[in-house]
């Protein structure tokens, strides 16, 4: 089954106590492309410039990532411009130029209306409900957003979440946007808001889902290298719905295992700037990394 | 097998957004008896004052605890007054006051000295080593220390470790001792030091276990209602080495299993003011949270 994601496609300049990228390729659909696209078919729906550098789109074109959604506007791309110091889990932006995002109006392509899993990357909640708008038939829809739409746009993105089956975000933002710090408290909240499934990121602490009255507890992997934790939450994001649509499921086990695909995408993502470990990674390695991660939780009952 | 920990006995007085308890029966020996003691019998060695009630040394009695190591002399016990906000991981200290342990000199008695297992409690680590000379065969030794010592009296916490299995500390903890931010690169260093196992507490994100090329990530029950976390870390370090006393393994397979049970501990210490929580619990109750720690992690391979 393929995948849509509607999101931003962006020139990312980074600096970590690792290393510096300039003007690289980034952006919340371009990181959940990239790790979805082991799994799955992805139909992209972004903005790019007319100055986007044509060897970035030569990556998308090596990956099955259909580009139909892909709209190239007058002016210049989205630029993202931050820096991590030795606490890998903050990323301080330096600057956010948002330059063609601004005229960002998706459209998703005929040929991806009715692909039935989609993917809401962090974005204005009225341009994700747009994407809700145009979608066929009855979707798999996860979302994901920030403490900026949860502070500011807070109508727009409670009208979005009653559309959509599963959000994803990390703790922080889902204790801001319940206003209750105990997360068990918080997870019901958010789920009376529209989504039944909720994913909680924690960073290198791992993830949580909440589905009914059932609870999992996704570990990280410690990693004894992280480059550039840039896009690790969208690769996590991208391995976990590019799984459930490869195998067309969304039951809470299947979804229990794709946490755990997201996860091994995200630990390989961090292991190197930009997309860089992505491109000569192959499926025996992601194959590898996910009983790694079974070993790490495996106990005797 | 039977257990001997050395530690502190106090009278805590707390205060959380959830009630306040004054002068109620803690310390770190308190709480790792009273979880440990549901799997295994304690020699307690520790100290009190002769102002220490005696209902609380009738809880112990009411639990296989072996109370002649429990030194009782002149002068006024252990006291610590702490406040919890509504971060309930971050325990603000109001007032210690050492009393009766500005004396304490350990002595662990003959019926325990053979004790195949035994925990050093947090404390002075030239008392953990004195009790390390007093004991006889070659039990299986874990250690608890903190940054008071990691910081003040690093010598004396060098010379104990050389001669402990197992050290079990908090995350920062074991950033401070190593000097190394990475916890995987942390955790070989600090085993360098001696301890071939080593057992990291993340509070409300479980807690991780190394030894050799092995790695456990262990979760923590996301908890509807936190009323007091005191003694949260001791009751996980009882769990865990009560259990191992009771099956007498040290195999990396059965401490994974033990640190569960310590975690399960934890998860019921907390539920409610000092042991309140303990004095109504049953194995029952313990055998189904372990099968729902079980649960939160469990996915297909």
């Amino acid at each position: 089954m393929a995948l849509t994601v509607i999101g931003t496609v962006a020139l990312d300049t980074v600096e970590t106590p690792f290393g510096k990228l300039t003007e690289g390729l980034g952006g919340s659909a371009t990181h959940f492309s990239a790790a979805a696209s082991f799994f799955s078919p992805i139909g992209l729906v972004a903005v790019i410039g007319e100055d986007f550098p044509e060897k970035y789109l030569d990556f998308f074109r090596s990956r099955p990532i259909n580009l139909e959604g892909l709209a190239k506007i007058p002016g210049r791309s989205f630029r993202w411009t931050g820096r991590y110091d030795h606490d890998m889990n903050v990323a301080h932006t330096l600057e956010t130029q948002l330059n063609v995002l601004l005229q960002f109006n998706p459209e998703v392509p005929a040929s991806q209306k009715k692909n039935k899993f989609v993917f809401l990357g962090n974005i204005d909640p009225k341009l994700q409900s747009k994407v809700i708008d145009q979608v066929e038939g009855k979707p798999f829809i996860a979302a994901d957003t920030m403490n900026f739409w949860i502070d500011g746009s807070r109508p727009d993105l409670l009208e979005m979440l009653k559309r959509v089956d599963m959000l994803v975000i990390n703790e922080g933002e889902a204790r801001a946007l319940a206003g209750e710090s105990n997360l068990l408290k918080a997870s019901r909240t958010i789920r009376n808001m529209g989504p039944k499934h909720l994913v909680i990121k924690r960073g290198e602490y791992g993830a949580l889902a909440f589905y009914e009255d059932q609870i999992f507890n996704a570990p990280a992997l410690p990693l004894e290298d992280i480059q550039d934790p840039t896009g690790a939450g969208d690769s996590f994001a991208g391995g976990m719905m590019g799984y459930l649509a490869k195998i067309n499921s969304t039951s809470f086990q299947d979804i229990k295992k794709a946490i755990i695909y997201g996860s091994v995408m995200a630990s390989f993502m961090v292991e190197k700037f930009s997309l860089d470990r992505l491109r000569r990674l192959n499926d025996a390695e992601i194959n590898d990394r996910f009983l790694r991660f079974s070993e790490l939780t495996h106990f005797e009952r």
